[in-house]
């Protein structure tokens, strides 16, 4: 099969080397780097060394692409949510689940996730978008809900807040994490999860 | 004194009603709404309600509104941090009132702090934002460093893993508070502080 095969039909007119996911990967990175309303499709095309016409063979507007790079991580942190939510176990084992594959989850789609945490609303992709971030969001609150009611975490701390602080942790990953200088995925896990269950102190 | 009197010099040939308070405030809030690079000085003019001569009344540039927008944060923080370290008591002691008086700090200046996490370093006043929001985020991890030292937190996770997972809490707060639904801020920073040190499980 030739690399443009592979690629899939949208692709088959692409420059060789570019199939649409390579397209979507650079495109996330440049919005990421620039913000998404920074970005225009000339400077696409410039980090993309591609004409405009030669992107428009992969998608139709900067605006699919968006949708694109922000459903690789709603998909992927919906299908995980899913998986979580029907694994054998009490409230609090799947709490520090979610917790441990949310994090493994951000870090293999990082720039996805980047972008989605920055999201502004100004269009209807972006709309979309929040809503399923906000699904997700009343999902996680809903197990950390589970966990204070069969009394497995504490209740002096309204669940919603714990979830947006236990999430803030985990999120906040976007901004600071860096390949081969922040440590491995299960290690940034367990701290979260021991800061989160156990706390600092002596 | 005249409105115009009080907003000082630069404000003098403004619109009434709008001193350079007003329009940074403004300014800020467009720019978190919009994004910095999607606002244009049309869209300032447009949300200010003024021709975009009377803007530049106020100020030289997009630029100069950036500047000073992210220096209130900023500067408040550094004041903060100043003078928690100078401030009496041990250290752990001292990694709890910089907890504190960042989540106070945060919701007096959200607009400002909101602004400030979300820089991309696409300019000299971005950079150097990031440049001292970077020195702040040292001499935060030198606290934690400080009470790990001291033996009164856990020395089983990297001080600087812990004072980005800690922060990473307190600045979630940009994300999803709303004044009137979120609560107090003492109670907010009370319950980062028992989930920091104390942890969630019973």
């Amino acid at each position: 099969m030739t690399p443009e095969a592979a690629g899939g039909a949208r692709s088959r007119r692409g420059r060789p080397g570019y199939d649409q996911a390579s397209v979507l990967r650079i495109a996330t990175d440049v919005f990421n780097r620039r913000g998404y309303e920074g970005t225009s499709m000339d400077h696409l095309a410039k980090e993309l060394h591609l004409s405009k016409s030669a992107i428009y063979h992969h998608v139709d507007s900067k605006e699919e692409l968006l949708h694109h790079a922000l459903s690789t991580s709603l998909d992927a942190l919906t299908a995980m949510m899913d998986d979580v939510e029907s694994s054998p176990g009490d409230s609090i084992t799947r709490l520090r689940r979610v917790i441990e594959r949310s994090v493994e989850v951000l870090l293999e789609h990082l720039p996805s996730v980047t972008l989605l945490l920055r999201v502004h609303g100004n269009s209807p992709v972006e709309i979309e978008a929040l809503r399923r971030r906000r699904e997700l969001d009343h999902r996680l609150a809903d197990m950390v809900r589970a966990a204070a009611r069969d009394d497995a975490i504490r209740r002096d701390i309204d669940p919603a807040l714990v979830s947006r602080l236990l999430f803030g942790m985990v999120n906040s990953l976007t901004e600071w994490y860096r390949k081969d200088e922040s440590g491995d995925p299960s290690r940034i896990a367990g701290a979260i999860a021991l800061i989160a269950f156990d706390g600092l102190a002596r």
